[in-house]
């Protein structure tokens, strides 16, 4: 199976697992399930990677992998409202506040970070407590006032004060707002096969950086069409991102670099972790 | 130890816990520390009384105590948001979204959530990990789609659609917006106990709901200096509540007889209950 095709399958699973969690038929139930539909599910899919690759069925993953889609939904949400990054389309499609209203897509954002927890704390999860807290315990600690919530509080904190960044702030601030969230993933699928995290964790972190690199381009060199959503914001907040303080090449550069990294950390998993190298190459290569 | 003893030391051990979870300088890490100063911290209470009267120490039961406050500090911040209810003042000190911004309150709601479920998930919660994901679920079950967040999105709608609710819907509503986390502080002393919630759940379940009344009382009778929020709210906004479809002395009687079931519930524990007895009476006495 190639990496499109199993992204392909994993996208469609971790789809049916959240169509099944989200239940209930008012405003907010709708809201939530508009939120979690569409999109790369790129999260997830490292769960379910991870979990295969240490030997555990797509079934034995799909819930933590539903969590982590959960939380990312939650967090785009919340950062599309007019007081955050005020965007109208994601994924191609308006987004929550758009087609509802502020308030609607505040509580949607809410209780799909809940979900997130109530996913993981599941028996379905992990037939061990001690695994599913531990899975709990560490999606906290990626997503809250120490992980994302604050890499996008200084996010717009930098914006505000039109004082942009330097590389090694900005390092820092994407570390917590996308890479928490990616490590987490990354890391997840060996504890739910009881195996050493620490390879694939550090691939993730190696990936969620070029990840982030790679959006700083696209945003420069990408279209609306493609991408789903607007581009062009950064320059226009007269931002510093990867690619105001690299330069277009620079950045470019560091993201392949960091690619080559990501892929060496696969090593104890040789030819057998071929898909996730061809992820790496993918997130840098990728247009939208 | 009185009832109103008991309630000041648990507040300030719950106090002592949270200023010790909240670290960070940012400007996301003082709106937190702010949402979770003040306050009864009745739910918390909760908590601590019930794990007491099943023999634990209070420090078994901080940790717990600390994650509903936390959690309900974040309904609070975001219920507060113009997009939501609106208000400027809350326990007498200015909103979040007022002293900061609605972007920083959305945060700090949003990690104070993260940081209840991370509360829960910590070591020095319990010992046991098969306890700490038992309320990890049970608070996940309460606060979202399903609870919480619900009661909270169908009392917008019924505002907005200036179409009051009967009683039944509003009893239905109050059950998810406030009942909820009541319920399950009532609860989760016993189960740090490892004894059974069923008789705390039942007591907590009635108390919610006679807390809920008083409420609308109050928002009918109180005076804002008394309460520090804004009162007279819910008749100037045309909103059903049990006070206009009780009248006062309905209301009144209904709060009072759900005050006798809620202390019947307390048989197994005897006289070692009393102080969740005066709990009762005190939420239906209160002036704030």
């Amino acid at each position: 199976m190639s990496f499109a095709e199993r992204l392909t399958a994993c996208a469609a699973r971790i789809g049916a697992r959240l169509g099944a969690a989200v239940t209930g038929d008012d405003p907010v139930h709708h809201a939530m399930r508009h939120a979690v539909s569409g999109g790369k599910r790129l999260r997830g899919f490292l769960v379910m990677e991870g979990a295969r690759l240490n030997g555990l069925d797509d079934a034995d993953a799909v819930t933590a992998a539903a969590a982590i889609e959960a939380l990312h939904a939650y967090s785009l949400v919340h950062d599309d409202l007019p007081a955050m990054d005020d965007d109208d389309l994601r994924r191609g499609q308006p987004t929550v506040h758009v087609k509802w209203d502020d308030a609607t897509a505040i509580l949607a954002g809410d209780a799909l970070q809940t979900l997130a927890f109530e996913l993981l704390s599941r028996a379905d999860c992990h037939p061990d407590p001690a695994v599913r807290v531990a899975l709990v315990a560490g999606l906290a600690r990626a997503a809250g006032a120490q992980g994302m919530v604050l890499g996008q509080a200084r996010d717009i904190a930098a914006e505000a004060a039109r004082a942009p960044l330097d590389l090694a702030a900005i390092t820092d601030l994407q570390a917590g707002k996308t890479g928490a969230l990616i490590e987490w993933s990354g890391g997840a699928g060996a504890t739910l096969a009881g195996a050493d995290p620490a390879p694939l964790t550090a691939y993730a972190r190696a990936l969620g950086l070029a990840f982030q690199i790679a959006d700083d381009l696209l945003d420069v060199e990408g279209d609306a069409a493609a991408t789903g959503k607007a581009v062009g914001k950064d320059a226009a907040a007269g931002k510093a991102t990867f690619v105001s303080l690299l330069g277009v090449d620079g950045a470019r550069a560091r993201a392949g670099a960091l690619v080559a990294q990501a892929c060496d950390a696969l090593a104890p998993y040789g030819s057998r972790a071929e898909i996730l190298r061809d992820c790496a190459r993918f997130v840098i290569d990728r247009k939208a």
